[in-house]
């Protein structure tokens, strides 16, 4: 138990992430009605990874950056479902046996094991679609400026110069011996891009001018890394079935990882080094922080 | 030489395609530049399938709607390229082994032979996300409002409700046998919703009401089916090499098309007649909408 968070800090984390995981579920429910076409499959592969999985932290990130700007409920949850979509088209992509070639996701089969291949890129295209449809639409914001800003910042934070990007680098680090800045380039590019969108989404429906967001961009670098670390060392040490995965995948398929680079050890102590940071950033909020604070302890401390 | 069109519209069509070719190349050029890391190769790939090939037939309907409503030469521009981003993603995608499995495309290996199957999806779903990056820039429009229009009809145009989904269809058609109505329904979705979005998009940006765009509707309606009956008719009878693809694939893969459905002179009659409609939908524009009307003849008389 790192950093004076412990179990309160995880409780307060599942208690949120869960109220928001049935939000969530609920509006991927009413978004992906299956039509009465040869679209079907697709729908269904779509509700497959979409539906009822994952620790949601992504929207939950929005909602605790949304608690510093009293944002509505509303548009911190179309904002959460977007970038949802987003990270789970990437995971079927990911899973693909061109790419990670994963079987289990969220405890489930991957959406090509339980449909085929083409449906799960199709899938995965489609929901790529639906995060900047969902974006545009009014109703997530009533200002087309706030609306437009939210669509290049996503475009940006999951296209070659982040998401996609890092899951290249990613790709190349199988062939190459990559040094602890690259892996660490990588890791801010394949998971802290997306990760640093959910915090600056909420800034800018909050309209807070860019040079006046820099504590939270400090703090959404530091839990994407410490993040990833956290998912590093599960790679090694976790519960598979916790996790709903296959765990060891890194060191199997010969890639660099933190953990490779710097040991457990160093490691685990990098990440608690990470979190203290993260919350250093948030000594100018009160209460309204918390859950940012619960946040960057839960991403150490948890089991999957 | 049907319609009136004849050799006049078709050397009118390549002269503008050609001015609009160069301006997509270069854009591309600048765009795709390659980074001094590990994304090296995801650059690659996508700058072998974006530059030096291709009609560029939606960035040219970009510019036809243009022509009547004097839109500028940048935001012309810059939209096609997002769409152009859109039709190459695709392209990419839909020639996976697990797809369509294509060798050839614009007379170049396909992607994922030129380099590997794992590039060939993020390189398509990099292109995915610089259509909506492109978009969101207030270099493509000055006003958020009509970015965020352009975005979401793009969106909606790609996505499970259009292209996407339409390609699902088409999967689906290898196992069915599709009657009329539906095969039209899927080339509605599948190249239809793309080529409706080149003309509404140049609406969008001239701040033409919804209400006031049913002739153009009307217009893309046309053409995009008209499209698809001259592909289907080049996929029977016309040359592979011009072609830049492998033809002859939807009989060997059992799939229904309007010439399976029609017969080769009935699918003929009927592109003609679609372009002649199409061209009707244009009576009340003057010179302005040559291209267009030149652009709807070419469709149906290409050879490629």
């Amino acid at each position: 138990m790192a950093g004076g968070g412990g179990a309160s800090a995880t409780d307060m984390v599942r208690l949120r992430a869960a109220g928001v995981a049935v939000q969530i579920d609920a509006a991927f429910d009413r978004l992906l009605t299956i039509p009465d076409d040869a679209r079907d499959r697709l729908y269904e592969a779509m509700r497959h990874a979409a539906i009822g999985g994952g620790k949601r932290l992504r929207p939950l990130l929005v909602r605790a950056t949304g608690d510093l700007f009293n944002l509505s409920d509303e548009s911190v949850m179309r904002v959460g479902l977007a970038v949802e979509c987003i990270h789970v088209y990437s995971l079927i992509h990911d899973d693909l046996p061109a790419m990670d070639d994963d079987d289990m996701r969220r405890g489930k089969p991957t959406v090509h094991k339980a449909y085929d291949e083409a449906t799960a890129i199709l899938a995965g295209d489609c929901l790529h679609d639906l995060a900047f449809e969902i974006l545009a639409d009014e109703a997530c914001h009533p200002d087309p400026f706030v609306r437009i800003e939210l669509v290049k910042a996503l475009a940006l934070s999951s296209g070659p110069a982040g998401m996609a990007g890092g899951q290249m680098m990613d790709l190349e680090a199988e062939n190459s011996r990559f040094d602890l800045p690259t892996v660490t380039r990588l890791q801010n590019l394949k998971t802290g891009a997306l990760i640093a969108f959910c915090v600056d989404a909420a800034a800018i429906m909050a309209r807070i001018p860019d040079d006046r967001r820099t504590r939270l961009h400090g703090y959404a670098r530091d839990i994407g890394l410490a993040f990833q670390i956290a998912d590093d060392l599960l790679d090694v040490e976790g519960d598979a079935v916790l996790a709903g995965k296959a765990l060891g995948k890194d060191a199997a398929a010969g890639k660099e990882t933190f953990v490779s680079l710097l040991g457990v050890e160093r490691a685990r102590e990098q990440g608690r080094l990470l979190v203290e940071q993260a919350k250093a950033h948030l000594h100018g909020y009160g209460p309204e922080a918390d859950l940012l604070r619960a946040i960057a302890d839960y991403i150490v401390e948890r089991d999957r």
